[in-house]
């Protein structure tokens, strides 16, 4: 075979190949998709794809998401064949324990994944937010001929992604943004897994992406090479518009009694099957075995090893003509901070410390991105239609549409499409991504969120109006669960600050974040400034510390875990640290402690020796207090305590008349703490 | 006045004068919309629309959804002024405690409201739900010359709710369903919080709506009133498709400083502006104050009582013809249950429990189903595109698409509209709803979920692949939060049913359920029947019983509270009550009780005689087992118990590798027992 020329076909059946039989051996998966889409991919990957297999991080690689991240074997073969790191062994060990080849695709887990895929559309919109990265990273760094960053990006949507109300949002903002790069392919096989799609998706898509203004290629034949190369030679083409090209392929071509049917989308074919495929596609070798001379034609080893030199020699002329911003374009890429962040986040803490501002919370955020903003360029953000409720705009705010170098960008009434994008920003390296909603609003976006954790990419999530506090706009606007269900994210951090300083403590953080997203819960409400010491200042990046000891004369000033014993301990966050405070005050007589819990999570990650010096396990009198679900507070109170919060929904009133009803009161906080003394 | 002729103009103008006065008043509200749309609500309530402000629960009057909640105003203006319950004082209390005028309209709160909306493009959803609800229910009941259900489902739809995913979502499927009888307005304002949403919302929506097989009525002058009744003739003239009007307003018209721009969005107009209008609009009377010409002009109580008693005598006529049909008809609407219900639903579940089979949960779903569909015509639902995973088709399952009088829906890969169609289901009455999806992507759903518990409609969510169970498709797949963040949601009831028999009674309440939605967690793998006496079967209803007591052969048979005071508890739901009982097989010296807890919210809602019985305080050694978080259990299990789950991300691998993996185990149980039981 290896004086013999290569075809495309055998080629994509290598692809083929590989996916059935690694679904069949793992007994488990979906081989319809790769099996469809392999004379497509081949054809994008051995032609057009700027990659290099050694160097997965190569930031002026192409990237390449596979939204529909079920037809992973798709990927895993493309990855093993062009020559990543990834054996024919991983490929056999499709979807076990410990692999790096999981049922769907897993970002930072296997070399080559751009993004972590599965749940349906949400890769589309990871995508928007590369493109997007892209763009403005380009008009940021690219100096007259010098071309450091000018990738494409390609993104791979089956008819579920379509089908998502996310891709709607994605891709409208994608058409308003004109992000010219940004290149999907559309598997229009027609079928999903409940059948012929006909049934209850029959959107004419080419038209519905038109009134997106997107360039539309229709019609294309996907298991012709000819054809898929002349779409993606139109997109390439295209500058200003994104282009989808809409493929109509089989899904599960080759298989001869399954290919066009659901049946080949989500199970083994079935050895039999397999078989009958094998001698369909004229792929007469052994499970697993690739043919060298097939092999070779696929290997991008050499070709991507030049291309990144290539780029590299580009980057060198640049280093030397603009030395600085190829410094700070290492800086950015790397993630790295600026050399002089820790002097000025350290300043700007301490210089809000001092103003001691009685503000909203959302306004103290507005304060630290001006701040932030001012030193870290990559910030790079924007809010779902409600700039001015989420203070999301700063001084140097300026739209990436109007401004391709900008750094702010309008999503719309876009929640789950903003948080997706954010995180392809994020996956894309080169800029701090931030977002913004209502916290109740979070919820639309909710498995973007999940996403970010589970990717361990750090955006920062602004969620304001964070609780009944908001007043007027009612039950369906007022969170009541919402930050109890964020804690329960495995791997958000979220941040909950009682005022102006907890809020750029938690702004420092996050921007600090490299592996984390941040999800900051902020008042519509002014907050009055709580009074802290250095120590305390110092101790609110533990998440959770000794506001107030009593005893002391009520007004602040301890130190964190120091100080007599206390009689009972009020731990509250965000707007109810206020509370807690003036009912600490408001039993004088009383040696009682206000702790100040920003944010469980990292309060929970010290050492027992911190946690138990701010909260000691002697001290059973306790009140929490927060607006929203009580349950989770129970674990921080015991048995002998109380908590006060809110277990029903809100109500539409102004927000003072709220609390009333709702009973979270000063009042009802010391009758709290004394019922508490009361048991024992 | 009285002599003259009130004019369209002076009618919508007194729209125009409540929505400013009550908004200022409140210092707080949204009179852009109202005054931009009141031209067309005019033309809508007063020339067309069906109702009877005496009897708003008129189970054949069209249905006018409100989906772009914040123009709360118009609706509350148009119902005082309609006749309604509801007083020029109630307009006065405009987003005041306790007030039926609410920032956002609430669906049983406030007498004509259809739904609840102000979380955007959800009401259009529940449109989507109202209109295919009437669509099946003339099918099913109407009887030749027999009209008793024939209803149009009008909705009013704002830029934000048009850019949601939801709006896709939603508006794919009614184009895909045909409902003719679906009649949107868009309200073309141009305008968004953000200001001129051309800066990130230039979608041609005409286009998109036709790419959706709408039938689109464009560049509609909302504020011709010929236009606008040229526009519903010609849409009521569609039967096969629904109808986008796409409505071009002037947001805040009549402001002469603030209409056409977002300064009238969100705000009060101010007393000068508020003025000012006044003058514009001519419109001289008082705040508050409505000329009883006007007032007269509005007025629809007479012509609303006509209206139904027309409709009642047709009725009373189909009564006579089909007196079968119609009492059933009443009974539908009414929500009450078939007489025979209790006795077939007692019945079905000591059969269930009689088989004693050894299956997944998810298809013993899919047999309660089969059992109560037979008795239960008006139970509808579908999947989101997971029929054959979900196991939601039963033998008499017919596509509502296919068949006009059919009872399923194939929802396509769309949870959130699906879960935004069942609230509107559900809100239209006459049907029982169930929707499905796996339990992971119940957060694409998440707030439609928080929407159907504020609303308190009776929707029925099938959630199976209910944790890391469900094996290979990994951690996008795997729920690890998602049990306790539904159960955080006030209103939701959630079942996590540990065997068949559990998962019958769980429908079984469902089905029973007036006002409040069911989750149900559903495994994908099989699970073992629990032998249960019969007070154990009948105590499954309360949430958490006593599901096998030590000391007593271990082998079921205990009675709830009774037997000698248990050494050590181990408390699971679902899945892992098979592993908790083994776990105390595997412990045969000790005296351990097993309580299977498939809902948490019922069982807190037992008295505590009862829940003590089950759970008795002095026996501390405790035990929790759940395939998911753990910090919600540390309420359970108290400070000496231990907690057995999952506090990370899962991993792709078969099942039983991924909990070995995770530590779920009957060794890791009976560790934990004994290490409980060895603290003090």
């Amino acid at each position: 075979m290896s004086t013999t020329t290569v075809t495309r076909r055998q080629k994509a059946d290598a692809i083929r190949a590989l996916s059935m039989d690694a679904v069949q051996r793992a007994n488990s998966g979906h081989p319809g998709a790769p099996m469809g889409l392999a004379d497509l991919a081949e054809v994008l990957w051995c032609d057009y794809l700027k990659h290099n297999p050694q160097n997965p991080a190569w930031c002026d690689r192409d990237r390449f998401v596979l939204s529909n991240g079920h037809a992973s074997m798709l990927l895993y073969a493309l990855l093993h064949l062009s020559g990543y790191d990834l054996s024919i062994d991983d490929i056999k060990n499709f979807r076990q324990l410990h692999s790096k080849t999981p049922g769907h695709p897993e970002y930072g887990h296997t070399p080559g994944v751009e993004t972590t895929t599965g749940p349906l559309g949400q890769g589309l919109a990871n995508a928007v937010g590369m493109a997007a990265a892209e763009r403005t990273l380009a008009a940021q760094f690219n100096r007259g001929a010098h071309t450091i960053v000018d990738h494409f990006t390609y993104a791979l949507v089956g008819d579920g992604c379509l089908m998502e109300g996310v891709s709607h949002e994605a891709c409208s903002l994608a058409g308003a943004l004109g992000l010219g790069k940004l290149i999907a392919f559309y598997d229009a096989n027609g079928i999903s897994i409940d059948g012929e799609v006909s049934g209850w998706f029959n959107d004419d898509t080419a038209q519905r992406f038109a009134a997106y203004r997107w360039h539309v290629v229709d019609a294309v034949d996907g298991h012709d090479p000819a054809a898929v190369a002349a779409a993606i030679d139109a997109a390439r083409a295209e500058t200003e518009r994104p282009s989808l090209l809409i493929c109509r392929t089989v899904i599960g071509f080759g298989s001869p009694n399954k290919a066009g049917k659901a049946s080949s989308h989500g199970a083994p074919l079935g050895e039999d099957e397999v078989a009958l495929a094998r001698a369909e596609l004229n792929w007469p070798h052994a499970p697993f075995e690739v043919p060298s001379a097939i092999r070779d034609a696929w290997n991008a080893v050499d070709a991507g090893a030049a291309a990144e030199q290539e780029w590299q020699a580009r980057f060198d002329a640049y280093g030397r003509e603009h030395p600085d911003a190829a410094a700070e374009f290492t800086r950015r890429i790397t993630g790295a901070l600026p050399a002089d962040w820790a002097a000025h986040a350290q300043k700007t803490v301490a210089e809000v410390n001092a103003e001691a501002a009685d503000i909203a919370s959302r306004k103290a955020s507005q304060n630290a991105l001006e701040k932030f903003g001012a030193a870290l360029p990559e910030l790079i953000g924007g809010s779902a239609d409600l700039a001015e409720s989420n203070l999301t705009l700063w001084s140097k705010s300026r739209s990436i549409r109007d401004h391709a170098d900008g750094n702010y960008i309008y999503f719309g009434v876009r929640e789950f499409g903003m948080a997706a994008f954010v995180n392809g920003v994020a996956a894309h390296r080169g800029f701090k991504p931030y977002a913004a909603t209502f916290l109740v609003f979070s919820e639309y976006a909710r498995n973007a969120l999940r996403m970010a954790a589970l990717m361990q990419v750090p955006g920062i999530f602004v969620f304001t109006h964070d609780s009944i506090g908001l007043g007027e706009d009612g039950p369906t606007h007022q969170p009541v669960e919402q930050l109890a269900t964020l804690r329960l994210l495995p791997g958000l951090s979220l941040w909950r600050p009682c005022d102006a300083v907890e809020t750029v403590v938690a702004w420092r953080l996050a921007c600090e974040s490299v592996d984390r997203p941040f999800a900051l819960a902020l008042s519509r409400q002014s907050l009055p400034h709580q009074p802290r010491d250095d120590a305390q200042l110092d101790m609110i990046r533990r998440g959770g510390y000794v506001l107030r000891d009593g005893g002391d004369g009520g007004d602040g000033g301890s130190d964190g875990g120091g100080g007599g014993e206390p009689e009972a301990i009020i731990i509250a966050t965000g707007s109810e640290v206020a509370l807690a405070v003036q009912a600490a005050e408001a039993l004088p007589a009383r040696r009682i402690r206000v702790v100040s819990l920003p944010s469980v999570d990292h309060f929970e990650s010290q050492d027992d020796a911190y946690r138990e010096s701010v909260l000691p396990p002697t001290v059973t009198a306790r009140v929490a207090v927060e607006a929203g679900v009580t349950a989770p507070w129970r674990n921080y109170v015991g048995a002998r305590g109380a908590v006060v919060g809110i277990d029903t929904f809100g109500a539409s009133a102004p927000a003072a008349d709220v609390f009333e009803a709702f009973n979270i009161t000063v009042k009802r906080v010391t009758e709290c703490v004394e019922e508490v003394l009361a048991r024992t």
